[in-house]
Parts: structure tokens; C-alpha cells; sequence
């Protein structure tokens, strides 16, 4: 019961946090969407910091969980696991309508004013620069990717290059920048067709 | 006089967006920071909305400043061009503190609660997105990129993939995947190293 409790937060407030930032959230606004009392709140979180940090943390878990689930599946040449998570994000941007991402949404609102939000947030991003660093090297292994690129450097710049479609498709309300940042970066890294 | 407290303020006011964000950024301390009377800003501004709009036509006019200079600039092949223009655009980033774009701070901030903060920010991307095209095109004309090469929507992939490493750069308060992702960028799309 407590941890649907701090479960119904979390998943109120990621929506929340998605569409309004985290500076216009208001907890009154939080305690109403949820039916949830405020000394229940109070004793799940902190204060608002710790509860945003606590969504970040099962956000970016539901990321690696999906990494997991496309780029270890060894099915598929390393280049289509990529492409296939991406797709699968998309996916969740549309059914959230085209709000883009969480992190480059906070990244972008609270990294000028709090250190606590800047670190959590780079750390979330490293992380998945890392995985992508890491499948682009099984690409090089196989030569689907050329033997000089950078697969650390290539890795973190899909993940920046992600995020800045990711800010245009919630701008547009739609999922063109996703689809072209994707084909332009896999057209562009591929030593052939059939591996992206 | 009236011409200097409105552009004191709107100069305080677009570093203090860009830091804090907008609905962090307070008028009293704006006023503060400026030594400027309420009385005053309400003279020149209806609303802190009405406030933040002229920031961003301020902050867009530059930027088109900076790229008629850079674009137009015949001396240079067009990707060239390309390249100043973001040259520049990441000096002016290191000068601010890696503080990275405003638009994109406040088009994540916003568009999720405000269509008229949507729409003035899509339309100032729309219209770089454009200069981009235009400049590509020239490239296309002179055979620096190939023919088959869609320059619009390039040009605003462009746009795009720079507002995501200009994020990482405020993440990280460093330059790094701003020169990143114009390497990568530049590199994919010339057809020979010389004319980028």
C-alpha cells in the first residue's frame, strides 16, 4: 500500500514534471491529481528536490531497462538494436504527446541555478552515451562502422544530437526531428545499408 | 533615456533567463539588479510574458546579425560559413559560462504549458533552420555537398542536433560537444574535406 502510494506519486509527478518543468510544479497540484495526503508525501519524500530527484531516478531506471531489452539482443546487428531503442522512445514520446524528454527538459530548466540537477542529470546522459559507446563497438567488431571512428565520442554525440530532436518534436508536437536526426546519424556512421 | 532603462532591462533580463530560467527569474530581482522602478517596467512592458517575448525578439535579432555576417560573407565557401556561424555562436557561449542556448532553455521550459512561447520559439528555429537551408543550397550549387542531398530538411536537422549539444554544453559547462557535433555534422555531409 506504501509503495503504491509513493509508486502514484512518482508516476503523477513524471507527467507533471514533463509538461509543466519543475519550477511551475506545485505539490498542492500534485496531492490533487493523486488523492494522495500531504503528510503521506512527507513521508515518502523530503521535500520537492528529493521527489523530482526520486522520479529522475525511476525515469532514467525505465531507460536502462530498455536499453537492456533492444541492445543486448543479440538478434540484431548492433546498429538496428540502436535504431530500435530510439523507435521504442519515440514510441513512448507519442504517447505522451510528443513532450520529448524529462532530463533534456529539467537539464535544460534547472543546470543554471542547481548543482544537485546538473550532476544527476550529466550522470543520466554519460550513462547512455556509455551504453551506445558500447554496442557501437560491437558495430566496429563486426565492421559495420568504420575501424577509425571514436565509438566513445560518437556514443555521447547521438545522445546530444537525440535530445536536441527531442526538444524540436516538443516544439512541433510531432516526430519528425526524431526521425531524420536518426537516419542522418545511422546513414551517416554505417559502412553499408543493411546493418542500420 | 527610455531607450537605455528598456534595453538595461532586457539586457539583465536575457542573462538572468538564460541562468535561472523563466519561472524562476523574479521581477524584484531584476528591478534590483538594475536599479530600475517598478513604474518603469510596466511603462515599457505589460507583463513578465510581454517581457520575456521582447528578450527573445532581442536575443533572435542577434542572431540574425551574426548570420548575415557570417552567412553572406562571399570570401568564404558556404560550409565555411556554416562553421563561422557556430564559431561564433560557441564563443558567445563560453562568454555567458556555457549557460548554452535561450531558446532552448525556454522553449524546454515553456512549450509545455504555453502555445505562445510554442510558437515564438519554433518560428525563431524555423527561421535559423531556413538561413541553414539557403547556405546549403549555395554548398549544393558549388558541388560541396551532393545532389541528392534535401537541404531543407538538413537545415533544420542542423538546428536541431546544435540545440542538443548545446544543452550537454550547459550540462557540462564545457565546450567539447558543441565542436563534436559540428565535426561529425560537416564531416558526413561535404563531399571533399577542403570546402568545410
Amino acid at each position: 500500500m506504501t509503495n503504491t502510494t509513493k509508486q502514484k506519486l512518482i508516476e503523477a509527478g513524471l507527467a507533471m514534471l514533463l509538461q509543466h518543468g519543475y519550477s511551475s510544479l506545485g505539490l498542492q497540484a500534485l496531492l490533487a491529481e493523486t488523492g494522495v495526503p500531504k503528510g503521506s508525501f512527507y513521508h515518502h519524500f523530503k521535500d520537492k528536490e528529493d521527489f523530482a530527484l526520486k522520479v529522475i531516478d525511476t525515469y532514467i531506471g525505465e531507460v536502462h531497462k530498455a536499453l537492456d531489452h533492444c541492445l543486448l539482443d543479440e538478434s540484431l546487428p548492433p546498429l538496428k538494436r540502436i535504431r530500435r531503442f530510439f523507435e521504442l522512445t519515440q514510441q513512448k514520446y507519442r504517447e505522451d504527446g510528443y513532450m520529448g524528454c524529462l532530463m533534456g527538459g529539467l537539464g535544460q530548466e534547472l543546470s543554471g541555478t542547481s548543482e544537485t540537477f546538473r550532476r544527476k542529470i550529466e550522470w543520466c546522459f554519460s550513462s547512455i552515451g556509455e551504453r551506445m559507446a558500447a554496442c557501437l563497438q560491437e558495430a566496429q567488431r563486426r565492421g559495420d562502422i568504420p575501424k577509425n571512428v571514436d565509438t566513445d565520442h560518437m556514443g555521447h554525440l547521438l545522445v546530444d544530437c537525440w535530445e536536441g530532436a527531442a526538444l524540436r518534436s516538443r516544439l512541433r508536437r510531432d516526430p519528425q526531428s526524431l526521425t531524420a536526426m536518426l537516419d542522418f546519424y545511422l546513414g551517416s556512421i554505417a559502412t553499408k545499408v543493411g546493418v542500420r
